[in-house]
């Protein structure tokens, strides 16, 4: 079986469960597990930020990293496709109670010009100020869309303008950064906050970082703690973001390539594929799926007439031409 | 002073006074106040509905009536500049813990194309379901703007054929009706729980209602409590709704027909008017508002560079006259 | 029939619906109503407090009260049968999302020695810190006890040395005030937010008020917009409180008169009723009010064995001694 | 350094790592780690339970176990000193909404009369139901209290007749089983609900589960994905799970001795130290910490004039008796 479903299943390699088996560790509730500390460390020079935070999940990521910016009685404006929006289990309205009004780009980009219409000053104890503009880059529903540099600084000079934050969601910032070859620092600087994920298309089995300011993580600390975050030993599962860092960013590039390769085969162009994620729009997507598995190749819908596909690193060049000429058939 | 801030502002009439002097009252929390229960079936069934609920302010009404249909993890779609999303406090998130997801339309409508793109089906537990769209009639930050009853049709159409619940803010849906001369019991028809308002337009110092089935009315009776709004022997208050409802109605035409001649006198479209409220996109929006008052005609500005005029039962033929004089010697 | 179920009961008295009747008002969102701004004055000069805020609840009144000294993620201490812990179905967790921790005392009593050993000082972020302790006096569900006012300085120099808050719910103040002619500014004094009724013993149809600093108040203003408190021209309601602030307080004495005469008719020692409430534990406690209500004297359980009984404005002394006479004769 | 600060210090052994090192995983959010499964089963058959779910923490095992229970609204009445109130940051109130009220015992004990005397039966919509009642076996604040079965079972057969649940924290419940030889059906037939902790005297680096029905379970899994808690290829951690239940439970005999080798050594009587956990009055604490810190060994205060000592896996017997001689010097 070809598993294209998504980039989380990917599972350890051999390396990366040896640098897990000698791990060094602590109780890192209590501070003192070197490993995530130095993962913490490693992300937060990547973007040129303060610190770093390390979370179960990317949705626990998110959630610190938006609530640090965001309080009930605020908004955070978004694009409607947004994973904080229609993923994570409406995380931010329950447990952060929050207010979301959402902008809609096809390809989930940063479109300035309505943000600047919805956008909301703090006029006073009757309206809902916008506290933050949230950003998703590279974008998963609208197929792995890399966000270009330029817009997320125009983006950055307008919040900073009108007084909002910005957020990114960088899950799969690593794609965006190989598919466009952007410093990770570039991205750290248009952002007050990010979260960035570990277990996607670099690898690892568990884990994401909250990543901002000294002050915005040590609350966040505590807000992860409170949310049942806070691990223990858990640098067995830092050392594989180590190992994932050191050694998994620049394959993302054959990931990408074989995206391309599968969207030919799909009918779509290749030209709009940035990176790992191929959205393939059928009207009968049920059973293209249903078809696809019948020859081995394990691909999902993500709405009635949509079909994803994602490339990772379990996927090798042979495989991914294997998948290529079953979807062509069933195309 | 002529005061066009708003629609709130105005002041029971004697007759209102009068009414409210002699009603008859009982310990509502107990179910036992004749005219509360009397303002409730008055309003239940011209709307066509089972039940109703007084309540203290419209936002408590609609954040009762919202989460009757939405619950936390679940999502609500409305207009971007719908009352539930930019004002209310963001209650709708705080309190009841949901996301929400925005379409955008500069008069408020319902635009069922963008709907449908949005509309998110319940795919398991991943993602955020639709359980319900919201929709404001007349629609406030959008000038007072009508929903054409054909749209609101298609909207329930559309919304029982995906297994998603129609809300109506309708806290000036008196306005909607007496601006198209549509019934409300066909407003009624097209939702599955509204709110309606009784300070607004109508004139009743304090007091709106949530109208639905009796089984959300009955669960909202619990929820109103748990918020804080299950007053006593309040019948003091839904005498002077009755009194609204009774004498208060048709005269909107008037607040309408104002409206219409301050639009022309600042040089807005009157036929863009289609109820009491007038916006006035001015750059010097501040200083507009600070010249009216300077001679003695009280106005808001909604935004950096909008004005808001509103027409209501303090507002007379006269005192709307010389208000237009006024503005448009400014303007 | 005489209805000894609650004092919630009462109806407007002529005068005070005259008071009503002729209030000046304007929109209290607006902060423009006299009326509302003339009570919030009179209540917190009352209390030496530098301000107060009108509500539509008890319950209103004490959520906002307890949220502005403790936060989600902070305690709470009070007596297991207080009136925040029992009854407003749980509003202080489901929206302020607090903690509660409780002692017991079989009449609501302050237990310094237990409160010094629940404490819980800020030892950072892992323990839930106390942030308040709060009292009820008179105590409703300890049949309307009050508390001694020695035992309320201590426990307000005890929570001033370890630096937390006290709230008091006052819902009943007014009856301790009579039955200990403790001035209103002696309570005041003991703690740092209170919460007051007037729609109890005072007669009042609806209202509460929250009672602290001018920035406790400042900011419950806010969340009591967000919560849908922020009523328009309800000085009608204020009115009806100052009118029973002015009238309906001395009288109280009559209500705990009526009181032990009812709890001898009962076999209850008059000794133990300090107010106007009365517990009566009978094994037939839904018998015993069947029985009674048959006679023409409607009383309620508080418990499967437990009855009660509350005097209040409706009650007459006549009308108390034709309920004596009743329960007497079914005791 | 012997570090006897808390039992979740322990470091994973080479066994342990080992076995995470070979562990077969797959992606737990699409249901898909064997590992996870293999633990989660056996887990719920070592309680007689018929699911278990695996999360990060305990606190995240408890905020789901005790929310499948209480929602908003309803109370959970537990001991005041109950992990669930005193720690976990007041994640209960925080995020589910409930309501708590506490009974109080020095020894963390099921105290029956007085449950009985704060149980709240459903009296309609005015007060707060109990629904649930919680005990932690062993009890952690209150020095690792075994709770004895015939007490469990007297607060089963009691729950069950006023329709109650039961949870149970067991985060130390491996504890409990070693110290009285009570199998661990035993203990889940007593409650409702569980939830059990790998990561304390088991020596598992991150763990907990939540026990419990299937339906419990199915919910569950789903509010912890909302919590941010569903990790992917997490059987790395789940195989130290199944590790640690196959070798370090009955080991936890040891530990309990070298617990009342230290409690004989700072004056505690050993009789109270039921399981692994000492706890030391004294009006000195922190200096008593700090002496024993430059001495070699490392304890905490958990109070103003309160020590605890922890044993645990990476406390073997020479380290007891060296730990032993310098507090009992110092003492």
């Amino acid at each position: 079986m070809i598993d294209l479903r998504s980039d989380t299943l990917t599972k350890p390699t051999d390396d990366m469960r040896a640098a897990m088996a000698r791990a060094e560790v602590g109780d890192d509730v209590y501070g003192e597990d070197p490993t995530v500390a130095a993962l913490e460390e490693k992300v937060a020079g990547l973007f040129g930020h303060e610190a770093a935070l390390f979370t179960p999940t990317g949705s626990m990521a998110n959630v610190l990293a938006v609530r640090s910016v965001v309080t009930a009685g605020q908004e955070v404006l978004c694009e409607a496709s947004a994973h904080i929006a229609r993923a994570e289990l409406g995380a931010h309205g329950a447990y952060t109670g929050l207010t979301m009004r959402t902008w809609i780009h096809p390809r989930g980009q940063v479109d300035l010009p309505t943000i600047r219409g919805m956008f909301a000053p703090d006029m006073g104890p009757f309206f809902v100020p916008t506290a933050a503009i949230s950003v998703e880059n590279t974008h998963n529903f609208a197929g792995g869309a890399v966000l270009p540099l330029s817009d997320l600084r125009d983006l950055r000079e307008y919040a900073t303008g009108v007084g909002a934050e910005v957020h990114m969601d960088g899950a799969r910032i690593w794609n965006a950064h190989v598919a466009t070859g952007t410093p990770f620092a570039e991205y750290g600087a248009v952002a007050d906050v990010l979260s960035v994920c570990l277990s996607k298309g670099l690898g690892a089995p568990v884990g994401s970082l909250m990543v901002g300011s000294r002050d915005a993580i040590a609350e966040a600390r505590v807000w992860r703690k409170r949310m049942g975050g806070g691990m223990r030993q858990v640098g067995i599962l830092a050392a594989a973001g180590i190992h994932a860092l050191d050694h998994h960013v620049e394959r993302l590039a054959d990931d990408h390539a074989h995206a391309r390769l599968l969207a030919e085969a799909c009918g779509v162009d290749p030209a709009t594929v940035d990176t790992n994620i191929v959205v393939v729009h059928r009207p009968d997507a049920a059973d293209f799926v249903a078809r696809a598995k019948e020859q081995g190749v394990v691909i999902s819908t993500v709405g009635p007439t949509a079909v994803r596909l994602v490339t990772h690193l379990d996927v090798s060049r042979a495989d991914a031409e294997k998948a290529a000429a079953v979807l062509s058939a069933i195309a």
